[in-house]
This record gives structure tokens, sequence and C-alpha cells, in this order.
């Protein structure tokens, strides 16, 4: 063995213990996903030698090689921006101003500065953004001066945004880390939906939304405007769309150009959608001419496919469609144009004499084959009026146009058999945020993967991307942030850095950084959980069911649907609506059990056998809380458990077996979901067993325990 | 002995745990003043007749009878104003209903009720807010409706709020108590003033603490608009006084009419204030021409009282004065308008050979008769424009007249000393909430108590009300919500409720349920802390800063003038800045310790013992962090003194006095103030010192403790 192959065999056998001292003396490392490909020792030396932490940027940047020295962030700070004649990134800069005002407290831009802190170059680019912008950039920061540079604005947006998220506290001020970074996206189309229909959305909920995507540098917007549930948009030509569709919950078109604005800003993208000829209920309750049955109608409350379908063969069908395109084209400037397509039930199409009578005539032999004909007169419309359309799965069949782009949600087999056929795609198979799966399942999620990995260049380089989504059945204005957010930042990564980006330890870290800075935006995805539970608690201390919330997970459309008759009209206020998809807390105390951190474990697992007594004395009369008590006594039992086990750990002594099984079989019972939470608080106790159990099964130095082991 | 004065005899004797009996069963009483005052028997029978708790209502209402069963709060809820003309009234149901949506969840509003839940009835009023308005309402809520009456909008307005808060979650869903309220303001004037010079307030700050003014009844919206940091109100005339006085920051006419509507929707009459002729610095940086001295001047960045005086002894002084007087007069309808006229330094006059020559001729003698002829002329320009000239306790000088209010931050005294001689007065001494003083400090201070108690009723009636004054040197735009809240409502409930009302633990725990309420209408006074933490935490998780932030309180101007070198560009976004000035959590845990709620305890202080090792791992390279530790030390000790306190309690065993003598040693040498917060923690931990020192002077059962007693 040569001596370095000796140290190499020796850091794989310390790799756990190794990896905590790493962790200690850096806190997160420059692009771990070497760390987990141990034994890559060249960057485990690297780190060692390296000082400082690598930055919690999210997405990770293409390319970034990090210096010694950081740049303080002081009172002084100053942007010059003197060949930057964009009105865009003087806007941009303002933002980033106010942000970091609001980040250090300091006061900026008071005193004239005599020194630059950074200097932004670029040339000027097209007004609006679009498919082809050039969004890569180029910053370096030096202890002396930060150096934004880029082809287009498009780059300088993302550029600002990396510099937003360097900017920490350091040993004696706020400052940012010496780097060289040159980023540019992997997939042109990163993009997040957001249902406006199922619940209504406020201006404001979009605006946010604009701010967090721009933030981890999303440019498409994805307006699913109209469904069963809502027609979103105001019309000035069919009033009677959202007049009669909308319950009054609609953006006037004022509002619209100022959302398309306020994007614009950030460099993002706006696709309209309006969803035909399925998912229009609330387009026939206003005009039920256009349906195929007659009507009337109603705005539907539940969730599902429903019967309603636009009538694909009369002629002022596509008279009306000709006038409403043509007026959505003129507000909406993007040239591509969503026009849904998904999940048509025929049942409508069947049951009419003169659909059937059409089909015939025309030699149309089933409902997929008149959807397609529907799908080709509407392209038509939308080429008409300079566009491109753009729709879910459904439409690709037969005859479709060549330009039309395929939304994939059946997954990136439909999307490879797409690109074979020379469409374009976008992904968003596996980016369903309202399923409330962790950020790791979606991370794991490549537009590339799967059958999409046997393409040829020339074929895989139709796919442009991919798109979060965010249906909003089990979702409201106050909530919907926190089912957005932090996880759709993950998505954002696998759309923008390189593929081998895949650690999940570091995207955890980063996702976490990158929560907070969402925080200091004004997103919601985390103070939401106080208003909730402020009011379940009755205007009492809210602490215990914040415990309780902090201990369990949301589960998605999957655990809900059938648990209670859910509808538009009822309310989201319970536990479930507080809790997050994923806990934060509960992730730390894994890491805590992992890596043998008791106390922190003792004092969760110590306050979750009090929170039973507490929750019960707020439950009182309320019943918002007293459907909680279940749930809270079991969040009792876990903590007694995870107590037990500490007692052992802590007294390194060999656990009778039958003690761990009788836990596992308790923890087994309570791990169920209940009141559409899944308890998460099970998962450290959990690990603790396993390591007991590892234990048990190597007898420590003072032999095995005596029968019955020591009672915890 | 008579059966019932055993009975009342018995119960004084219970009086602790009866009490303690009643807050279990009732959660709150009904006007807890009377409990205090025990033996009133026949309230506290009326309380255990009585099976509903009283409502969280702040400020108390003059009169309240409860009733039995509750009014549903549900999606059907719907309000009938056709008696009801005034546009006000309108905007204010519409603004209730989103506030309904927002706490219940319910769609409201969306099917036509069949039945309205509460019917609302008044005449119209005039158009603005006065000081003359009848502000009284009445409320009656019953099981199938309730119905608000009263004579003006005014009292609409203050009658919806009250309806608001009386909206809780129930047994089975959303409820209102069935209650009879009969309402009206105890004082006309009842005020907050927020100081937007020393640090800058956004408009957004200041509507939402309208908000906030009109969800506890406040009337009077006091605009301290200029000070030696800042200029803050654009003027036409004379654009170099924001131009060159605010750094940018200032209001435009157009946002300050935006204001003054959003006040008059909300019954709150607002009062802008002109600092003269001291405190003029901004005036003078672009209009050095006003100034004693030559200048020329900078916007001041320090605290404190400084050398710009305006000239009262040129013409030109007061062809400006009228010129921008009449301007602002025009601006803001109020009648009332505030000259300021404090704290005058007056060296600048001393100094000044033409001041000082024009005072011979005109046979002033001294810079205080110097003020009042300033004044005088001021008062003449004021009343010119149509307005009553309001000003400090200084302005009260011979020869002022008779129509001036006098607002006094020197106490009781000057106030009845004004109303001696005839002047309207309104109380500011004892609300200066930048003290950080307790909630209960400001409501135990009566603007009719010492020397204003001595008054005739005639020269009572002369004294207006009170205001809240923020002073804002320590607070910023992201933490001044929490220095004015909830603490604000405690000084609404003084000048609105009977004089009687005065009961300390039922303000608390009232204040608690209104500090909910401010959070769900968007103030920031809780969430301002996560904002800070985040940042000190440098996006890892700020849990152990919140524990931190949580067991301390923050000190007011008084504990940190001295401590640093504070100007305006020092940013405000420590431990301090986070912190409350009362800590919710240490208050409970107080209540804990008196009534024997000890697990409570044992998780707060386990919490703190382990807390100083997370905060140690946060600190890392963070300098907001680093400073921290010995705090965390010292909570970590406090803890650990907590603990081994329980072990004695629980053990129920007689305690060395020499080891209690010791922890009060270690505690009060904790116990001073650190970073500009005060170690709040040592309380509790106080209060379970006292319990062990009374058992151990009453020996147990089981006898005295064996020498050295129990090891904890």
């Amino acid at each position: 063995m040569t001596s370095s192959s000796k140290l190499l065999f020796w850091l794989v056998g310390q790799a756990a213990s190794l990896r905590r001292v790493v962790e200690l003396a850096f806190g997160r490392l420059a692009k771990p996903p070497q760390v987990d490909n141990l034994p890559h020792i060249s960057i485990l030396l690297f780190a060692l030698a390296t000082a400082t932490a690598a930055p919690n940027l999210m997405p990770w940047p293409s390319k970034l090689v990090q210096n010694e020295g950081v740049l303080a962030i002081d009172a002084d700070f100053a942007i010059d921006t003197t060949t930057c004649a964009d009105p865009r990134v003087h806007h941009a800069i303002e933002r980033l101003t106010t942000r970091l005002i609001r980040q250090t407290g300091l006061a900026m831009g008071i005193k004239p500065a005599a020194h630059s802190t950074l200097v932004v170059q670029c040339s000027s680019g097209a007004d609006s953004p679009s498919l082809n912008d050039d969004e890569s950039y180029r910053l370096d920061v030096t202890p002396q001066q930060a150096h934004l540079t880029a082809a287009a604005p498009a780059g300088i947006l993302h550029g600002l945004e990396t510099f937003a998220q360097l900017v920490v506290a350091g040993q004696t001020g706020f400052e940012a880390p010496a780097v060289r970074i040159e980023d540019r996206p992997r997939f042109v189309w990163r993009g997040l939906m957001i249902d406006v229909s199922r619940h209504w959305m406020p201006v404001s909920v979009i605006e946010r939304n604009l701010d967090a995507m721009a933030a981890v540098k999303m440019n498409v917007f994805h307006w699913h405007l109209t469904d069963d549930q809502g027609f979103r948009v105001e019309s000035k030509k069919f009033p009677r769309l959202h007049q009669f569709g909308s319950d009054g919950h609609y953006y006037t078109q004022a509002e619209i150009r100022g959302i398309l604005n306020f994007a614009r800003e950030r460099g993002i993208r706006v696709v309209p959608e309006f969803d035909m000829p399925g998912h229009a209920t609330s387009w026939v309750t206003g005009m039920p001419e256009l349906a195929t049955a007659p009507g009337p109608y109603q705005i539907e409350r539940s969730w599902g496919v429903f019967a309603p379908l636009l009538d694909p063969t009369r002629e002022s069908t596509y008279v009306f469609l000709d006038a409403f395109i043509g007026e959505m084209a003129a507000l909406f400037p993007d040239p591509f144009f969503h026009i849904g397509g998904d999940e048509v039930d025929d049942t409508q199409w069947k049951n009419s004499p003169r659909v059937q009578a059409f089909s015939r005539e025309h030699g149309i032999r089933t409902s997929v084959a008149l959807h397609a004909y529907f799908n080709g007169r509407v392209s038509a419309l939308v080429k008409k009026h300079g566009k491109i359309m753009i729709g879910w799965d459904e439409v690709l069949r037969p005859g479709l146009s060549k330009d039309t782009v395929i939304q994939s949600w059946r997954g990136q087999e439909s999307l490879a058999e797409a690109a074979r056929q020379g469409y374009r795609g976008v992904l968003s198979f596996g980016y369903y945020l309202d399923y409330l799966k962790p950020a790791s399942f979606h991370y794991a999620n490549d537009p590339l993967s799967g059958q999409a990995g046997q393409l040829t260049n020339q074929q895989a380089s139709l796919i442009l991307g991919g798109e979060a989504c965010m249906w909003t059945e089990y979702m409201n204005f106050e909530t919907v942030d926190s089912r957005i957010w932090p996880r759709a930042a993950a998505i954002a990564e696998r759309l923008w850095s390189p593929r081998d980006t895949t650690n999940i330890d570091s995207m955890y870290s980063r996702l976490e950084a990158v929560s907070a800075v969402l925080d200091r935006l004004g997103l919601r995805h985390r103070s939401h959980e106080d208003l909730i539970l402020n009011v379940m608690a009755g205007d009492r201390p809210a602490q215990p069911l914040r415990i309780l919330a902090d201990a369990v997970e949301a589960l998605g459309i999957v655990g809900r649907r059938d648990v209670r008759h859910y509808t538009s009209l009822v309310p989201l206020n319970r536990l479930v609506d507080a809790a997050q998809p994923e806990s934060q807390q509960i992730r730390e105390l894994e890491q805590a059990a992992i890596h043998g951190r008791y106390p922190e474990l003792k004092v969760a697992f110590t306050q979750w056998t009090v929170n039973r007594a507490l929750v019960a004395s707020l439950a009182g009369n309320d019943f918002l809380v007293s459907e909680l008590l279940p749930l809270a006594a079991d969040l009792s039992t876990v903590g007694s458990i995870g107590l037990s086990a500490l007692k052992y750990l802590e007294q390194d002594q060999t656990v009778p077996e039958k003690w761990i099984a009788d836990q596992r079989k308790t923890l087994a019972g309570i791990d169920t979901a209940k009141l559409e939470v899944s308890p998460a608080a099970v998962r450290p106790v959990g690990l603790l067993l396993d390591i007991l159990e590892r234990k048990s099964s190597q007898p420590t130095a003072a032999g095995p325990a005596s029968a019955g082991g020591v009672k915890p």
C-alpha cells in the first residue's frame, strides 16, 4: 500500500466521523456531491484546507471557485451601474438594496459612496424575457469589489440574486465570500404553475410568488386561469365568463397587466392557460351555449373531473374561441399560449345525438379523435393570433402541429415519445407539489432520465425543461406559499444546475438557507403556521399546537381527498393546513440521532411528553383543538419511548431485544395517518432504536445485560 | 357567625385555590377587577354559576351582560346594512368580512344568505371624525342574530371591532357568545403618536398601525412628521425642506392624502406635528436662512437635543411659517395642528447678538419668554389658517391663547395646572412606549389621577384623554410594531373603559388575545422576531436564538442610550431588537410556578440548559451570534437552578437554607442587563425559590430534612 492509499483507506473507514468533523468545521461543504462519493480524498483534503464554508447558493452555479477572504457589506455599500442602460436592471438593483437594508439593518445609500462595492456591466437586451435569452452571467467577488457581468439583462437579474444569497453575517459584520462564479442554466424553461381557479389567489399572492421564483432563477410563470371551479380572468368581449364564473374573484385586465409587468421586471415569462374543452364548467356557467349539453350550469365546488365539455361540433364554438383567444393573445405578450386539453370525460359527447351525427359525418370514430379534431381547430386559431400552442400530454395526437409544446404530467416516457416525434416538451410529472412529497423526491426527478435518457442529443434538445405544478384543491391564498416553498427551490435547482448536482444532504442544508431568504422576501411559507394555530388556540398562547404541528407532516392530495368531503367551501384551517409538508424540526432531530447529539433529542422528547397536558388544557370548548387530543397522546407516547431509548444509550447498556421489539410495535401502531397528517416524530425515535439494536447485537465490554436489562 | 359570612370566611381562606378552580373552569373571568377584591362573594358565585368564559374584549366595554348560548358564525354569515347609508360603514363591513374569512377559513359571501347574522343600524354622520362624535354603540348578540345600533357611524365602527373580537372557535364551529353590550368611551381623545423622523416609517407601517388603532378603538393618530433627523412631508411650496431634510424618505402629498383617507375610514383623526422652534435641524438643512445661526446644517444622525433653532426675531421666519402652515393646514383636514414646542436649547439664541438686541428692544428678558413670543406668533398663524394649536408642556406660558391644547409629557401635575388655568389637555406622561415598560405600568397611569384627581368636574372635563407616544430612536420600520403592540392596547383600554377596570391579570390575559387579533390583522409585532433571528443565525435554523430571545426582555431608551454609540445609521438587528419588551413565555412560566404546573417549567428549564451548546454551534464565524454566548451561559445556569429547585419540590423535601441563599446569590449575579436586554428568565426560578423557602420554614409531616438535605 502506498501511503496515500493507506490514508485513503483510513479515511474511508473513518468516513462517518470524518464527515462529522468536516460538518462541524465548515458547516456545509462546497459542492457536497463529492462528499457522499467517498473516497474522493482530494476534495476532502481541499475542504479541510479551506477555512471558510461554501456559500449557501440555490440553485448551485455551473462553476464556482471559492477564494480567500470576504467582501465587507456595510453602510457604504454602493452599486455602479454606469454601463447599464436597461431599466429592469436599475429596478432590480433598487430591490436588491432594499433587501440588503432589510437583512443588514444598515442605512445604505444615504451617504454618497466613494467606492462602488458592486460593479454591474451589461449590454441592453430585448424588452421582454424570451426562450432565447442568454441567461448566463459571471460574478467575481474579491475582498475589494464585486463584478457582475452578463451579455444580457436576464443574466444580470440572475447574478444579482446570486449576490443576494452570498451576503451573510461574518466575524465582524456582514460580508460576501470571495468567489468566482460562471453560471448558466441547464434548461431554458424553468417554470412554476399556480392553479388560481380551485382556490382564488389574490394579486399579492401571485406577486410574492414571482419574487420567490426570481430568487431561485425560475423563468416561466404558468398561470392556470380557468378550470371547473373558477374563471379568473376578465374578458371585455365576453364579460359573462368572469361575471358568472368567478364568484367575483377574478383578475381585471389592469391587474393582469400589472402582474405581467411585475414578472417582466424579474425576467419571468407568463404563459396563461385556458383549459378546454374539459375542465370548463366555469366557462359554461355564464355561457351555457358553449357546452355540449344544454345546462344550466353552476360553478363547480367539488374536486375531480366533471361532465361539462365545450361543444366541438358547432361552428359558433370556434367563432367564440377566435374572438376570445384573440382578446387574450393581445393581453398576454408571451408567444406561448396554453390550451390545457387534459382529462376529457366524454360522457356529454357520447350522449349527444348532434355530436354523434357530426362525428359520423366527419369520419371521427372515437372521442379521442374528436378531441384531436377540436385541438386542431384551436391550434389554428392560436396560430392565427400569433401564438405557439402548448397543451398537456393528451393533445399529442397524429396531425398535431409540429411547433406545439407538450407539457407532460404522465412521465418522461410521454415526453420522450413527443421528442422522438419532433415535438418540444416540458416535464411536470414528478413535479406535482400538491402531493406534498419530500423535496428529495422532486430533486431526484430529472427531465432527461428514464426513457428521456435514451434520446439522441438532437431529440434531447427538444426537452425545454420542467415546471413545478401547484394544483390548489387543498391550498388557499393563506397556505399556498407553504405548499410551494421551499420545495419548489429544489426543482428550480434541478432545472438550472449541472446534472451531477445531486447530493441530498447538501440540497437540504441549502434549502433551509433559501427558505430563510424567501422568508425575508415576504413569502408566507413559514409565517402562515402561526396565523392558523393562533385561531385554533382561541387567542390563548398557541405554543402547544406549534409543538404538535412541528412534529407532524401535512399529507397531500392522496392523504386528504377521501378523508372528509372537501369542496372549495370547506375551510382550510386545521392542523394539516398549518403543518409543513416536511418538518424541519424532525429532520434536525434525525440528524441529532445519527450524530449522537442526545441533549437536543432529550429536550424535544420531554416537550412531547409534557405537551399532551398542555393541549388538553387548551382544548376546552374549542372544536379545532379537541380533535387534536389523540395526536397529542401519540406524540407523548413517542416522546416517552425516545426518553427511554436515550437512557439506555446514555448508560451505554445493552437493551433486551424484546424491549426494542415492543417499542417498534408501539411506534408502528402510531405511524399511520391521522387528521390528514403523518406522525413524522416516530422517525428520529426509530433511528435511536436502530442504534440500540446494533449495539445489542455487539456485546459491550461489560458483557451482555442481565435478563430484563435496566429499567429506563 | 351567619352561615353566609361563614361561607365568605371559608372562601377568603381558600382564595388562592378557588381562584385556580375558577381559572381552570372558565379560562378567564368576566370583568375580573372584582376577583382581586375578594371577598366579593356574589360575583364569585355568579362566575361559578355561569358556564361560559367571558369574551376577550379589549378595551373592556362600559357595560356587558353575558347571556346563555352562542351565535354560530358559519359560511352563511351575512350582514344586513339596509338602513346604513354611510360608505365608511360599508367599507368597514367589507374589511370585517375579509377578516372573518381569514380567521375562520369559511367561504363567506359566496352564496346568497337567506338570513342576516348581523343587522347594523345607524344614522349618517359627519364625513370626517371629530372630537364631538358620538362614539357610543349597542351590540346585542343572541343565538339567533346580532344587532348593532349606534347614533353615528363612529359607534358602528367601534361596534364592528367588538363583534370581531367576540368571534372564537367553539364546540362545533366558530361562534360569538350571546352578550348585551352598551359601550361608550371614557375619554374623547385616545391617541397614538408615531415619530417617523428619527427612523423612517414607510406608508405600509402607518397603515397597519392605523388598523391596529381601530381594532382597540383609538381615535387620534398624532403624526410626528419633523424632527432633527428628518423632515418627512413633501412641501410643494418649499421643496427644499423635504429634498434636503429627508434622505429621500418622505411622504408625498398624494401618499399623505391616501393615509388620511385610510384613517378617516377607520374613524381616526390625524393630527400632524411640525416641531418648532427646536428639534428643527432637518428644516434648516435645506433652508438655513430659517435658523438662528448661519449654518450650513446637515441632517442630524445622533439622538438628543440639538442646537439649531428657528430664528424668532426675523419677520421672514413668520412669512415662511404663514405660507408653510397654510399649505399644511390645507393638506390636513383635522382642526388640531401640533407645533411641538418642546426641548428648546437656547444656546443659539443666547449667542446671537441679533436675537439679544431684538429681545432687549421688545422687553423680552429670558429665552423662555422669547419662546413664548414665538409661540404667540405661531399661534396666530395657526388660527389664521383655521386651526387650533396643540403643543407640548413647554408652550404653557402666560398669554397663551385659551383654545390651545396642552400635551403633557411631564406629568398629571402640569396637566392639572393647565386645566386650572382653563386649558384643555392630553396626557402622554406615563404613556411613553419607548421606555419599554410593562403594560401594567402604563395601565396603572390614569389621566385623572395624582393632582388631576383633585380637579373640579368642570376642570376635569378639560382633560380630553391621552396619547401613547412612540419615539423611534431605537426602533425602525421593522421593529416598531413590537414596541407599540400589544402594550398600547392597555393604554387604549385605560382611555376607553370605566375607571374601575383595573385588574392586572385580566388585562394581561385579554392583552394576549388582542395581540393575536392584531397578528391576524397583519401587524408585525410578533413576526419581526423571526426575521431578525434568521439573519443572525446566518440561514441556519434560528430556534436556539428564539429560545434566548423569549427568555429575555428588551430594554428601552434608558437601557440602550449609553451602551453603544447609537445613531440613525446603526443597524437595529441584534437580540434586543428581536426580543419583546415583555416576554409572554416568562409570564406563563411565572404563572406555572405560582400554580404548581411543574412539567411546563421542566421543559423550559431543560431547554435553557441545553440551549447553550446549540447557540455555541451556531456562533461559528457569525459576529451577531458570538456576542450572545455569555447570555446563553447565564440562561443555562438559570435553567440548572430551576431544575434543582423542581427536584426539591417534586420530592417534597425541605431544602437547606444555605442552598437557597447560594442560588439567590447566583441569580442576583445574573440579573443585570447584558447586551441591552434583561434576563427575565430569573423571575420564575426566583418564584420557585420563594416557594422552597416558605416550605423550609414550615417543617413537613416527615420532619425536617437531614443535614445537607437531598442532592438535587
